[in-house]
């Protein structure tokens, strides 16, 4: 695992075939915007451990990274199943991780379950071949559902709309241009948009560190305000429409998001501003059957208590560190997928439109993540 | 203007006499809690600096501030009145700090005024000592108002409530043990308290930096939180009451407060949970009609961009600052004074019983300060 630099394009997650790997080249989100430095992980371990600190984040992009790792794993000639378990639990909350995993895992297995029996000579070289050749696909699905997503999200907003955004949903947490942001992206191409309100998004800043930087890299006007601002945003009807990511959209239409969101969710409700939710069809966990069932990631006291390795609170004071909160659907006014929009009412029977209706991948996307599971296993 | 350190007690402001003084001693809170130290200002210019950087805040702090700046314009034969134009500017929405000043430069006025045409042979002697005599005044009724909102607020607290306040409104605000933080020390003091949570309240950190180490000195329990986690706080069931202070309450009921309040009495409404403000009969103001009286002072970008000198956003980037918002009555359970509780429908009716009703001082607390002004020039 060691640090460089990119010299010219800045991807978030590259592959590294031999001589140079096989590895998994991440552009470390923790340094951004101060450094651009990337982290190359050489085995699993190192990209779990990634992972956890978040130097690779964003439901979409998590799902590339369970994808590639599990590939990784393969390439060395390590316990396949045993990496796909421990990129999935590396995190508990986006659902995307353990999704892309389990497509990698699946894809291995089923390689060497189709080459048994068989005269292929080297079984292993194939399966190897056939989980590097999946996580490049779900690379490149990813990058399409982006473009998918914010065509579709374009849609929803309004001409000279002043868009308010949470945390980070650009091209760091995807392969393409990101959800939500992808939308912004898009509106503000097309000339609709008049402003980018940027939360902040303690305690990591995404959206001050992150959103902020791609946003000036698009050139798209935006403001930096701390999360409890948008209130008073809201109050002065300065918010004509909500923009936000997902971590994980269970069967009900709850959605899991970076913590705060549910508390925009509200505030968008009071003042009949629509609150719209961006995220891949892969972020739909049908296996969840309400919010009550999306385990919420507690993040460590240490992010809340001290900033930039100086303490601000009483260094052994509790805090309270949950990174998602869930919005129940009677909140939402749409859920936009890559396959389409989910609108008001959200629930069981509008969510079905988000998924794919005749994808090669239609019975991965329907089974809850944990029948998949059982099915490869 | 000089820093020094306490060797033992830590009173939020000291007025000095010579030979040290004639000054006005400030606990730096803008150094808490990595630092105790005292910043000495000998003239009302350093004064207003440090209004203005935070150095002292809190609605009822800046009321004995003001009075104070005042007393020590007075005393170094300064223009009396200057002085307390310079403080009444010196930040515009906590309705005290005006308060303060006008006060102390009526008892100046009025000193001078009844000397006149007598054989007193120094008015301004007299004047000086008139003007001290109301600050000190002004402190004492502080500290006493404090004591009064604890009484008044606890018969509001539910037994083992779990607490969530927003900012500091401890000693550091007050002479006392401040507003809503003081309900909360009497809530603590009768077993009644269960638990404090404490929002961080970006982008100055007061609640992270100060409340919490106020509710560590107190021997409250307590966890600090990021602001925007707070709706999950209330989506878990886990508040039981909301306490906040105010820094200015208009006529009709409206509470203009630290910014990022109005947010959660959006959330109390939607939870069904009771939304408290404890603030002084002097956060009255009955010049400012409505809410949208209020003026919202806007605080410098770099608060939002940078943290603790290091920069987290683009350093040139546009950001929304606003240091107070301002929530409706119509969410407001209660507002709690030393003289009365308001209790729903807060309006200008029941916003009466906050006021004194026999106090001497009854005219310049009901007059808008505005009028109170033109009496006194």
């Amino acid at each position: 695992m060691t640090h460089t630099r990119w010299v010219t394009t800045i991807p978030t997650l590259r592959w590294l075939d031999p001589p140079q790997g096989p590895a998994v080249a991440l552009l470390d989100q923790t340094l951004l915007p101060a450094e651009m430095s990337v982290l190359v992980c050489d085995d699993v371990p190192a990209l779990v451990g990634a992972i956890k600190r978040l130097v690779v984040r964003g439901a979409p992009m998590l799902g590339v990274a369970g994808a590639f790792g599990v590939a990784l794993a393969a390439q060395r000639g390590d316990d396949v199943a045993a990496a796909a378990d421990a990129l999935a639990a590396a995190r508990p909350t986006a659902v995307n991780l353990a999704w892309g995993a389990a497509r990698s895992l699946a894809a291995y297995e089923d390689a060497l379950r189709t080459s048994a029996g068989t005269s292929q000579p080297d079984p292993e070289r194939l399966a190897r071949a056939a989980v590097l050749a999946e996580a490049r696909s779900i690379e490149r699905a990813d990058a399409a559902a982006s473009a998918a997503m914010a065509a579709r999200g374009l849609t929803l907003v309004p001409n000279q709309a002043r868009v308010l955004t949470h945390c980070n949903t650009g091209a760091l947490v995807s392969a393409g241009e990101g959800t939500a942001f992808a939308v912004v992206a898009a509106a503000h191409r097309a000339g609709r948009l008049r402003m980018l309100w940027v939360d902040e998004t303690r305690p990591l800043l995404q959206g001050a560190r992150l959103t902020a930087w791609e946003a000036r890299r698009a050139g798209i006007p935006f403001a930096v305000l701390p999360d409890a601002a948008a209130a008073s945003l809201f109050a002065r009807g300065a918010v004509d429409i909500v923009l936000v990511g997902a971590d994980r959209i269970a069967a009900d239409g709850s959605v899991a998001n970076k913590v705060g969101t549910y508390g925009l969710a509200v505030l968008a409700r009071r003042h009949g501003v629509p609150f719209v939710v961006v995220a891949p069809a892969s972020t739909v966990d049908l296996g969840a059957p309400t919010g009550d069932a999306i385990v919420v990631e507690q993040r460590p006291a240490g992010e809340v208590l001290s900033f930039g390795g100086r303490a601000v609170a009483p260094e052994d004071a509790d805090a309270y560190n949950p990174a998602f909160d869930v919005t129940p659907p009677d909140l939402i006014t749409a859920i936009v997928s890559e396959c389409g929009i989910a609108a008001a009412p959200v629930g069981p029977d509008t969510l079905r439109v988000l998924l794919p209706g005749d994808a090669p991948d239609l019975r991965m996307r329907l089974l809850p993540f944990t029948a998949v599971q059982d099915h490869n296993t």
